[in-house]
């Protein structure tokens, strides 16, 4: 299977996050991209190109240019502010809540830094624009090369991942939604409707924010239920779309300790809705958090299992572009990654 | 001046709070209190009483009741949650931003925390619940006394502070709205309309969005412009009061470096409003860290000036319920904020 890589990935690369009333050191970390790397090279499966040059105006289709605009510049401000900064990454500290204004821009940056924020574990720091516009070109690229360039399905190997960045918000480790991106290029390229399915253990609730409203992109997920697990605030069953998009969001919550056959029971009907919508190619988000051993996680699945989803993907028969997303088992995430293209490159 | 003092406050004592990236000592502490407690004995300013049994469900006039019902278990459920976590505060991780959902109550507690919050910097501890209903029965047995007692004016002495508690969120050191709970006393005693003024550095946007549709309580604050300054996200000039209560919110956000003179131009703006609506009592959210030497403030109020603020707000001439919010340059709190009781009780 064809990737693309991010080369400029380990550009971002987080100190410390919040975590229950504490600093600690990131779970989000440049090996596991390594690792997934190391594992495609180990087994041989396909080449590894550079992302083409991106027209970064495309980000604006699925992302508000008020919010762009801010993570682009984010890193210059949050230094102006204070040269010591230069040493310590951006965390937010404050947030507009019920009945708060997000419609005026505070000039405070810590400010602005909290409203377009969802949690205080996404640090941001020097290299985290570069590394995720980067991020967004392997994702449109592997979707060009797999509709106009004939592909059967490509890898966006990048982080950080993606699902959880909305149009104008950014959280769990995510500041571009790389999926959006590649779902957007997949319709710019005249498929009619795309589906997304989201298998990483968190709800992609950036992904579904972005399409909610929309019937031409249709959104599956099958994730840790939000009673319980991150990101809490979305992911319920209950959640089907709005306006236009109504029937066209399809949540699969599934409790702690599921397991592989319940985890591809769900898989089936999440496939099942995909066919329904007749989508004409599909985007995978995929994290591999749903290891057993993943240490923020609650699933119980095992590295074979990985062969399995893949082979599972694979007998939807449509055009695929998988984008790498969470997995922080860092030493298996390699393994765990490409089982799931293996599986599916050998269906 | 009678003065109600919650002798419960210390068992709410922070250990860290983020700012701007990092966690930081935190700035609301108890020796707040004990200064302003000394300045008071020291003048002999009134005797210092207990605040009357208080009916706790009267907290519901005020407070949404699912929030109420988790402030007051929070500790407990911490502390359950994981054993290690008696030696830390609670703080926030994430929360929810646009488009996700408050109407589901998550069963994860650190997922409802930040549901319940709109800051990292409001640490919840064992004592939080108890130092913060003491607060309350202070406001509102100050408010007793000021009206069914017949007394002119009295200060109810607590912390944690209270103004930028909303219904149903804390954040900024509060997590019981004590000013409301004073107004809604008041209120209840027969008092048709109820002013609220807010002279503290910050916005009390708990206090504005639990009133901001209401007439019968009108709201007006002076403070730093929320461009610049925390709590940032409400504030603004253009907030007028919606519904019913709309003309009955007046800000007056003020630039960083404001000097008495222009802060009391706009006091007179504020009073004369209050005038208008004709409040038949007033309470003020006293906080003095509009003081030039305040570490986390812009303004340049001298201690003088405070009481030339006691004399301007005795001059509306209305019954008066002082509440004690803000103020952290702890060596001057008691100095500034007993200026503005003598200056008010000497008039």
């Amino acid at each position: 299977m064809l990737t693309i890589y991010n080369d400029q990935h380990a550009l971002h690369q987080g100190k410390v996050e919040m975590f229950r009333g504490e600093l600690v050191p990131c779970f989000e970390v440049p090996a596991r991209v390594d690792h997934v790397r190391h594992e495609l090279e180990r087994r041989g499966l396909g080449p590894l190109q550079a992302p083409d040059a991106f027209d970064e105006a495309l980000l604006a289709k699925v992302h508000a240019p008020r919010y762009l605009d801010f993570i682009a510049h984010a890193w210059d401000e949050w230094v102006a502010l204070d040269a010591a900064n230069a040493t310590r990454d951006a965390l937010p500290s404050y947030w507009p809540t019920r009945g708060m204004r997000t419609d005026v821009l505070p000039k405070s940056f810590p400010a602005r830094l909290g409203l377009f924020a969802f949690d205080a574990g996404t640090p941001l720091m020097a290299g985290s624009w570069t590394a995720a516009r980067h991020g967004a070109a392997c994702a449109w690229t592997a979707a060009q090369r797999v509709i106009a360039g004939g592909e059967r399905s490509a890898f966006a190997l990048t982080r950080p991942p993606g699902h959880h960045a909305g149009a104008d918000f950014f959280g769990g480790y995510c500041f571009v939604n790389n999926a959006a991106v590649a779902a957007q290029a997949l319709r710019d390229t005249g498929v009619e409707r795309v589906a997304v399915l989201d298998v990483d253990y968190h709800h992609g609730n950036g992904t579904q924010a972005i399409f909610y409203e929309r019937s031409d992109v249709h959104f599956a997920s099958l994730h840790g239920d939000p009673f319980t697990d991150y990101p809490y605030y979305l992911g319920h069953a209950d959640e089907r779309g709005a306006g236009k998009g109504e029937g066209f969001n399809h949540n699969l919550p599934l409790p702690r300790g599921t397991d592989f056959t319940a985890w591809r029971a769900a898989l089936g009907t999440a496939l099942d809705g995909i066919a329904k919508v007749k989508a004409g190619a599909l985007v995978v988000s995929l994290g591999v958090d749903t290891f057993e051993g993943d240490p923020i996680s609650g699933f119980r699945l095992k590295s074979d299992d990985y062969l399995r989803m893949g082979e599972d993907l694979a007998r939807a028969g449509l055009p695929t572009v998988f984008v790498f997303e969470g997995g922080y088992a860092v030493a298996e995430v390699g393994v765990n990654a490409v089982n799931v293209l293996e599986g599916f490159a050998q269906k």
